[in-house]
């Protein structure tokens, strides 16, 4: 990124590595949504001669002297957010916010990103995960952002045996809010989302009814198929300000709505007084950037370590050099019809 | 209430007592801002004769033959909610949420209320709990609705050891969260009210420091008093729909809003985008019904037993006849400066 | 049950229908080890000529007139547990131990059991469900206990995405709790147990690993195939008091060590002061009937209805008739070796 | 500590600051019984010269290269324990295992602890926090260890509004927890202890029952007091393993023994499997190690800044000098009648 709405190469000396970091090619990356938002925008404001990319798979290239866990040669998988773990927030679960509201994302915003040749990742013992053996690079780096993304939407919904959810917006992120629903015991999925190839992965994910918005109000579809019952919980990973309108249309007293799409335009969320249950029908309204670091990488790579997520169906695209990354980036700003996600392997 | 705007008394038959009902005789009463609400702002829409009231302490002079543990004579408290128990909801732990929502709340919504000779209690085994013997009449009407509300608020955010939590609004309710929040075990506690009968309550419930919401913008007062640093709760107890917006000023990454304020008017609450945290500050809305039920009248009635709360500070304005439950109405209706909450002993 | 140690038909007067209950005719039952505990070992004290059985779908054929949401006719799930729902100990979450400690437990405890030509159910607005039209009843059968006591062992877990779960025990109570397990995202997950029909349905419910204790200890089985690394749960559905001994071997500081086997014989559970961290480990111990009522008959039967879990791997041996029941009782009291559960549909 | 049983002062070298720690000259310090059992009882095994002390509030004189919030001359609390923040287990709430079961606990078991001149704090940005300035360092260093320990207790045993819970002893981390438990809400407290000083300190801290068990068997004292209910939660603050033992007999269904005792000696805590409820009563045994770090210091302080505790009736015996060290660390051995715990000032 050379400055909003424009990309391009740009040469930059290999980062210092600190006492406590590391420095990592890259082995496989993966363009998102967000470095849309950032270079076209210009969600988190203008940036100048910002490397992007924040998810990947690479090698330890040098540690610094006070790293013990990791050493050069190791394969790592390198999450979208790196927190500073020694901050009071991060003490108190919300390393996320570490030094501020989404400070812990660094990668791309405050720092330069990973599609690089070398990239720097900051107190490296905390923020890194060795890649297990049967799992690929091309597979590992779903597990940056889109993973933990999807499945942190379905944890903070609370999602329980047998529940009936609706994942809005069926993106990379949304199949994992599927996925991550249905590893929690989701009965009833519906997954809302138009194009044909994410509605195929989205069943394949567990999803149980797929409903599609350009085929009518969606409050509508959903009320009906489900006889006019309420979901249980609804995972917001798509759509836009007016999904929280939809989503508590069709949710019962005590549940869930929970974002994880980066809310990238308009002023306000809109909460009905009436749908909310005039403040008392006890339907809470959370959302929260994924959590990042070396413990979740581990605990969230053992799926794909013991099978039991798949996460080969989101890489429709692959391609191999690094030069391939301008296209893979272009892919996701236009979305076309047989697209998930791209891949960049190095 | 005759109709909406007109009060007055009604001749009823005692109502007929089901096999786990009770009937029960008031022995104190409160009116309720929620009863105001119902006369003169029809928040619950238009009802005809229907008998307010849902604060009560009353003896038993009748019970179904189904019910076990309570017998006439008792004296009890009852909870302005009185949930259906077998319902799925009640067993999710929603049990305001009985039959549908909002629909525990029976008293004074969907039938008759505590003002009257004689009123009718469902599921009395579950719905009533027995008055401390060191606990007078006046004293336990504030179980029924004021302390299980406040505290509620204060639950729902969660409190912990040396939290700052702002309160915003201090009527009866308000300092019950207050208490609550104190209770919990808050370190500093903003209390967010004008009037001074109110703010010296406050003060005694724990508040280490009042913000007049006269004296300028409540955001600013609270985050000069704090040195910028955001508060970790917000207790909405008061104030409107902007409340929320200037709840998502103060508070931080994580935080809780936590709303037990009937919600009377306006059409939406706005939550911005930006303070949100573009939907990903973790910061949760909540916002609930108080729990009734037998359970937590009798906890939270150990609080005076065990002398851990003191609601007679509440209690500014005592009468002693039921005929002076209309002149409580109208006090809580206009609320004059020495108000904070009116009891009628009967 | 005639008396301890002895079992044959008694005859005895249809149960009489209070107004909110409902009296059932029984289309498939299973009887459960825990019969066998009753009659073979006085696990719960002597009885006399108390009908068995706690696990069945039925059709009603009589409601109370109280009762609001079932009508003769229904094919119903009948849980296990049926408890008293306006009780304190319910309106607490703990509806299980409503009245007293595991008093939410009546068939074949209080009162007689489903192995007969009707029975009756306590409230059952609140403690049956309807059967989905896709279930068999004989599927059906296996949510009265087996699921939803596996299933709790796995939530007392707190089992969560990727974490190394090791299941003791694996009859049909532990099959389920490795599903549950399953359900709840764990990731490696390891089934102890002998016989290789129960080994191979361990793995087809998500277990990774399969460890027969008769090839030697399990604790070391289990620290060998997992690198010395310990596991993060550990639930209890077989074995006996040692398990926990065993238990404690192998789990992490804040790991939890969650029992749902009943304990029939011994005397203390021994807790090791060094393996528990002198007291300060974090590692909790929890232990619990599992919940019944309806709500979690309803959840839990969407998962069969959403076809999320497969209850016939379960289902080994099939009988059709009720005067099999007597034959799958000594099935359970012999365990053959290519048995799981048996079903009786009559 | 100059080898089991031997005590005596060491010359060192002041420790060398690594470039995130911090030295740290104490200003006032606390002997615990930990250091007790440490000395004279070898509780974590053999130690040769290891400087005893883990509760000091103290002044920095030098900091790391890439400190950030703390520089020489401020005034700080240390707690007592003081993680490793990267670990993965700090990553899972359970800092105080960071690198192993309780290894979290670094003075005085793994390196020289705070009796010293000078002495070593690790990760000082995530281990030290300001102490108030309306705050003295004598009453600020209750927060490294006394505090956090009883406070623990009382979350663990997740206290609420109303509830009736047992503390077993009533040394100054009991009394902590006694003030925790009130702190939380707690209804009724019975405090365990025969010392007429703590019995009387524990009134203040919010015991409304005081049980000595010098006067009988504390069960049947608890049980007669409370008209044969049983208890919500026990916190184990003293006792040994047959306080275990006792505590079950005293608890309901559902209800949560927590330990914070450090268990000094014997093999087994013996978990009786019938008042266990046969595994099923929902009855959890947890126990842990305080949390330390800077977090949990900031928000602990603000209950003395804000004054909603007091710890100076702890404080019951004062000296000025380093050289009173030895005296204090006497009085903890030798408890006298008047003693609840010495501080140091220097």
């Amino acid at each position: 990124m050379l400055r909003l709405n424009e990309v391009g190469w740009i040469e930059k000396d290999r980062p210092a590595c600190g006492p406590k970091d590391a420095i990592v090619r890259p082995l496989a990356v993966s363009p998102c949504t967000s470095d849309v938002h950032t270079v076209y925008e210009g969600a988190i404001g203008e940036r100048f001669n910002l490397i992007l990319g924040h998810e990947a798979v690479g090698q330890v290239v040098e540690v610094g002297s006070l790293v013990k866990d990791f050493k050069p040669g190791d394969t790592v998988i390198i999450p979208a957010i790196t927190p500073d773990w020694e901050s009071v927030e991060a003490q108190m679960g919300l390393s996320q916010h570490s030094g501020g509201m989404l400070c812990g994302w660094k990668f791309s915003n405050f720092k330069d990103g990973v599609f690089a040749e070398f990239f720097h990742v900051n107190e490296a013992d905390g923020n890194m995960a060795l890649l297990p053996k049967n799992v690929t690079p091309e597979e590992g780096v779903m597990l940056s952002d889109m993973v933990p993304t999807g499945f942190h939407g379905a944890d903070n919904a609370e999602v329980a045996y047998g529940e009936t959810v609706a994942v809005i917006g069926i993106g990379p992120v949304g199949l994992m809010a599927v996925a991550g629903a249905n590893l929690r015991g989701a009965g009833r999925i519906f997954a809302v989302g138009s194009r044909e190839v994410c509605q195929e992965a989205a069943k394949k994910y567990g999803a149980t009814d797929v409903v599609n918005y350009k085929q009518g109000d969606i409050v509508q579809q959903i009320q009906e198929a489900n006889s006019k019952k309420p979901v249980d919980k609804v995972i917001i990973a798509g759509g836009d300000l007016a999904s929280f309108e939809q989503a508590l249309k069709i949710i019962r007293p005590g549940g869930i709505i929970s974002n994880v799409n980066y809310l990238g335009s308009g002023d306000y969320i809109k909460i009905s007084r009436l749908d909310w249950g005039v403040g008392m029908g006890h339907i809470r309204i959370v959302g929260g950037l994924m959590p990042g670091g070396r413990k979740n990488m581990e605990y969230l790579s053992n799926l794909l370590k013991y099978r039991k997520l798949d996460v080969s169906i989101l890489l429709t695209h692959r391609y191999k050099g690094i030069e391939h990354i301008e296209k893979g980036l272009a892919l996701m700003k236009d979305k076309p019809r047989d697209l998930i996600k791209p891949v960049i392997t190095i």
